[in-house]
């Protein structure tokens, strides 16, 4: 039940960001609208179309109605959002690391091995938030040099790896932490990949990202 | 059978409007043909695919040879067709809100609630073009301050609201004017979003746009 | 068993030629090993959605080992690798034959007609670099002067012809040698579409693209 609430919570905050992120560019409300639905709900689309399980949001239309609420909510209430932007990064932070923890243990649970819960692990976290780059004409986290998805990455393996070891909810809830400390931190201190890990030019500083 | 013919010539329009949209920008006959077919069906598969239904051009791939064919035709005739292009995008008008209204019913047929139907009935419309403006790097719908969306939406929504109270030929029918004729309006008189529904800084006049 | 091992080497080539392409545009090690896998696998996973079969790296995860590990690979050695870039063109031109064939054969096996396995025998081929190219803003191939995916075309299409006629091995080779050999001269003498089959103002030198 609580897991229910923070999964909510989670896609809720990442339509949010998803709406703050692209509003300066020039959008309407039914375009803010698509791009937060696609933020929050899009990485676990493809990850059960890649599954052939039916649609999470399919099953349970709840997503749907939170993800479009918050994406509209967010678009009119957009200025005193933006002063809070700080804030919603880090619930974004938080948001990551669970949907990608989550994904993780559903991938397992659908008796698969655990490089593909991994992959998809890590894949149901930034993938919603890469499709609505792609659809914004925006330089998407793969082309960025902001740390986001090595720690969930980091998070996601350990969690795979001592799965089955320790028991499942105490695990999952240090996976989380793990990775949403390490993501707080790149955004605190504005950590970037060490140079022989990238090959950007220039680091920029990391305030413009909302993920 | 009727249904059946327009739905071929909505094919055919998407994929004509799909090749003019994007001949200017530089594109071989190959990229044509693709850009026009993805522009045709690609709202329709990951509908499909979403809804984990078969694709429906695999079921019948007349809609291929159709989509295809419009788009090689258009490809080198696109001079005398660039000249009724304003009567092009009419008809565009015209296949996105059949599509539209022809998927929302598909997808109440198959059990989902109203709130898919009406989803999945505008993602059928626009999806195909968005896919073609990403696949270009031109700027998508969803960016664009022309409305486009909102009309599909208003038509799929009444269709699904009444659907079971009406009797659904009449219905279905009324819909799709109803979706085509805001359209025509908001092609003819230039609307746009009212400011405060849109961050779009200017907006642009609308005749540069396909679909 | 060979059949085997080329497709592996054809899912490692498309993976270096992946992270070279989209290196010199700032990327970390992670954005690499993404757009890398994504070269390597995206059409397949497509096709097979789109067949509603199960993901052939699902099946066998070593294409995903594969590609990881040569995105990796290529990542860390670039340098010495963009001296063999032209070495690498030309393998990557094979495992495009390689990999279109195949697939079209994949397509007959389950028993789609011959329109079908053309098409999803070139997206096959190509799809992978598409995405790639879209996720990292590069110019795809559908975009752009060079022939790169009509000689895939031709290959795929003979091959489905003589389908049933000739036995399928010498057929196979035949047909991925002439994908192969097409793809070498255009590469080799700078082939460009001729001017009536092409919409670009100035046709540009073909060094720039890995695929």
């Amino acid at each position: 039940m609580l897991l229910y609430l923070l999964g909510m919570l989670g896609t809720a905050v990442f339509a949010m960001t998803g709406v703050l992120a692209i509003r300066r560019q020039g959008v309407d409300v039914f375009g803010a609208l698509v791009l937060g639905v696609v933020t929050a709900l899009g990485g676990g689309t493809v990850r059960d179309l890649i599954l052939d399980v039916p649609i999470f949001w399919l099953l349970d239309f709840n997503y749907v109605w939170v993800a479009g609420g918050a994406a509209l909510v967010t678009f009119f209430l957009a200025r005193p959002l933006h002063r809070n932007r700080q804030l919603l990064l880090y619930l974004d932070g938080f948001g990551a690391a669970l949907f990608g923890v989550l994904a993780a243990g559903k991938v397992l649970a659908l008796g698969h091995g655990p490089a593909v819960a991994v992959m998809l692990g890590v894949w149901t976290s930034i993938g919603g938030g890469i499709a609505r780059d792609v659809l914004a004409s925006r330089t998407n986290l793969l082309m960025s040099p902001e740390i986001y998805a090595t720690p969930i990455l980091l998070g996601c393996s350990v969690f795979v790896l001592l799965h089955g070891v320790l028991a499942p909810v105490p695990l999952g809830i240090a996976c989380v932490l793990l990775t949403f400390g390490l993501r707080t931190a790149a955004i605190y201190w504005h950590w970037h990949m060490p140079r022989h890990l990238s090959t950007h030019r220039k680091t920029h500083s990391g305030d413009d990202s909302a993920h």
